[in-house]
């Protein structure tokens, strides 16, 4: 038996550990295309804030980790074609050389590439002039040579979700002075605005310049003689002309996925033009699996979705390897859970917003409240904010997003909701819960509880659909 | 319709909040023994400590909340005796006044009582002499009176679970040197000793002289030139006797139900004497309900205990003020979750414990393990210590026990499993819950799923039972 995962990234080597688990008579190679297998993209921001002290950290596992789980690594090597009915792998090293590697199953993990959004001389620049996408350790090694440069002082970061968010607090911890620009009304805009408005507080309270409602239309080289190599060139909200000067420009817009290998090979695509798989993570095509950043995301309460997330991508790698090697285990599906640090606040979400939920076909009700941390007559409390979204017909818990400062514990406090929607709890149910409670770290009942108690007192003020 | 509460701690007062915001027709009566209603007995530790500056910041709620909500409160008032019969409610004022209160529906929440330990002197020795109880308002202003006199230096504490820990804590903040006395083989006995140890050197790390195995004989005052008015004479584990000096001694061994009103009238008693109740918090008494520490607990895996906590007080309260009203809501059970802090040390616990497991006739195994608190390559990671239990039939989650650095949400992450006992899933599904990551606060598989994967890698390799 010998299995093939393509991709360093968090599905193959999720799909590689488990497969090397579960029978370690299985012959494993995973195919990496580049020199870095099992970096923790999601680390990235913390080497470039200088919070991280060597690259080689950001390594879930090192080489040596890897290499003595019984795993074949081929790094530097790029998967090129997939022949369907001969079970082959075509790879291209390095130096030009190519190869046919056989397989018995294979497991698609290309992962995603960074969306290059239409901006006026993004393609003509690039790293040495100070442009810069960030996704793969490459572009992490580019942005860092350039930030070593003299002079840089002034960044400008092109969108502001999770990446651009803690992108501007990495800028900002190595010293420059940042700009963040986004194109939508307010920043994060994976959440409501009611919290968004307050990261975009928070991005200003540290001295970044939030810029939102505003287009990026260009990025020009200027005169050295301007003090800063590049000018970024928008639409401000009222239409003005606006021109940010800038030593370094970020561009973090999103990804979208990598499914030129898996589509030339005849894989169906499915959601955004993501690799289309059932839950036991197999595609269309006999033998061929894949996971992770690449392909459609079975969403537990939106069925088929796309949502590239590094949590999802390590549980389907796992399940593919699983089916791959015969055993039988379907992928239960992402809520969307996720949280981001933003310089001392925390925002955090799970399950489904107000308009995601109409747009299911639930009705839903979204109520915001309030509720401190821990009790406020010990020391450093800090009101934690919640939205919580559930049905108005039989009060089944859809969604919370919460916001809070760093020690709240919110990202956990997330993940409470997280396990309640994925057991179909309703909201009424929450206060029926068994919470851990001392006064340094809660309430006796826990803010979580208050959320929801808000929101059952809220739907008796109002029971009918608005 | 008139409502009765008797007991101004959390049972009675979430009573009568409950009730005067189902129906504000309903005329609600709290009759409060001392002048304290509504103040956290979980806060004292922290009063003592100086955390807390003023005492009156214990309180939930102040006086002027509660009678903003129409409750109308019978301070320094005695509850003496029920007349089941003609619903009759007897109090007495301080001074000395007798009345009697007729009610429609009753709800008894006294509470518990000091437990006091078999301890030679401790019944002609009080407050006075610097000898303690803690669990009153009332004790609090004793204490902290003692702990004002000049040349206080010396703490002995009796006893090491949750108050004892905490109050170690706080008289070491307040410049005491402490030592504390635990008759067990461990600190903290509630939690495996395995995690009890890591306390006891977190007490030890932070100054306080710890004994376990150590059984306090007497307590008795010494010539004052002794240096410390007070001597704790121990016996120690190798059976030696042990003299431990003393300015003042704080002995906290636990509490019992307070039952003599109920029992007075009739009320069955049930697991270690405490009222005995149904689910709608029913006593066998006509239109008496009972709640909070005085009732025997529904646990949701061990049926029938008693386990007196404030959060299971609060809802308790909460589901007997619903069914005195008419309604019909049933307490859905504890899972004796629970959390505590001492010094930078968290310990939390949910669920049943090995030897408990066993003894209600699940096949538990209980596997050690531990994950990081966040990626190890973001500044401050510390490990969690993991203890999981399920049964090794089916997988199902029975408990999980938790210890880590302050700072580590291990609160937050013990109710995660609290909810996933709570829906009865297996462990192995734990592995399948969408869970928040970033690497400043997390893992892509969270520890606590870094810990159940250990306990399913762990079975596979030892499937038959001890």
């Amino acid at each position: 038996m010998h299995l093939i995962a393509i991709g360093g990234s968090d599905a193959g080597i999720s799909a590689a550990l488990r497969a090397r688990e579960l029978d370690p008579t299985t012959d494993v190679t995973v195919v990496v295309a580049d020199a870095y297998p099992n970096f923790s993209i999601c680390g990235i921001p913390y080497y470039i804030s200088g919070e991280v002290t060597h690259w080689r950290n950001l390594a879930h596992r090192t080489y040596a980790d890897l290499e003595a789980t019984g795993m074949n690594l081929r790094l530097d090597t790029l998967a090129k074609k997939i022949d369907v009915e001969a079970r082959k792998l075509l790879v291209v090293s390095k130096d030009g050389t190519e190869e046919e590697l056989a397989y018995n199953e294979l497991i698609v993990g290309t992962g995603a590439v960074s969306v290059r959004p239409p901006i006026t001389g993004l393609d003509q620049l690039g790293p040495d002039d100070g442009v810069h996408l960030l996704h793969s350790m490459d572009d992490t090694f580019a942005l860092t040579k350039t930030l070593e440069r003299d002079g840089i002082k002034r960044g400008v970061i092109v969108g502001a979700g999770y990446i651009g968010l803690e992108m501007a607090e990495g800028l900002t911890m190595r010293g420059l002075q940042v700009t963040q620009l986004e194109q939508l009304p307010e920043v994060l805009p994976t959440v409501d605005p009611e919290l968004g408005a307050h990261v975009h507080a928070e991005l200003e309270r540290n001295g970044v310049t939030v810029a939102t409602g505003t287009k990026v239309n260009a990025i020009e080289q200027t005169d050295p003689a301007a003090g800063s190599p590049l000018a970024v060139q928008a639409t401000g909200p009222d239409g003005s002309d606006l021109t940010y000067p800038a030593d370094v420009v970020l561009v973090v817009v999103g990804v979208r996925p990598d499914i030129e290998l898996a589509a030339g090979a005849g894989a169906e695509l499915g959601f955004k033009g993501a690799i289309a798989v059932d839950r036991r993570m197999r595609t269309n095509l006999p033998h061929v699996f894949a996971a992770g950043d690449c392909v459609t995301t079975h969403h537990q309460l939106l069925g088929t979705t796309y949502l590239p997330l590094g949590t999802t991508a390590h549980k389907q790698g796992r399940i593919a390897a699983e089916n791959a090697l015969g055993r039988d285990r379907e992928y239960v599906g992402s809520l969307g859970t996720q949280v981001v640090k933003v310089f001392e606040t925390v925002i955090a979400r799970t399950g489904l917003r107000d308009h995601e939920a109409q747009a299911a076909d639930f009705e839903p009700l979204t109520v915001a409240s309030q509720a401190d941390d821990h009790k406020a007559y010990y020391p450093g409390s800090h009101p934690i904010q919640m939205r919580y979204t559930a049905d108005r017909r039989d009060g089944r818990l859809l969604g919370l997003q919460l916001l809070g400062h760093l020690g709240s514990e919110v990202a956990k406090r997330v993940d409470i909701a997280a396990t309640a929607i994925h057991n179909v709890m309703t909201i009424d149910e929450l206060s029926d819960l068994d919470l851990s409670y001392t006064p340094p770290l809660g309430s006796p009942w826990d803010a979580v509880q208050v959320g929801a108690q808000e929101w059952v007192r809220e739907l008796q003020a109002s029971p009918t659909t608005a």
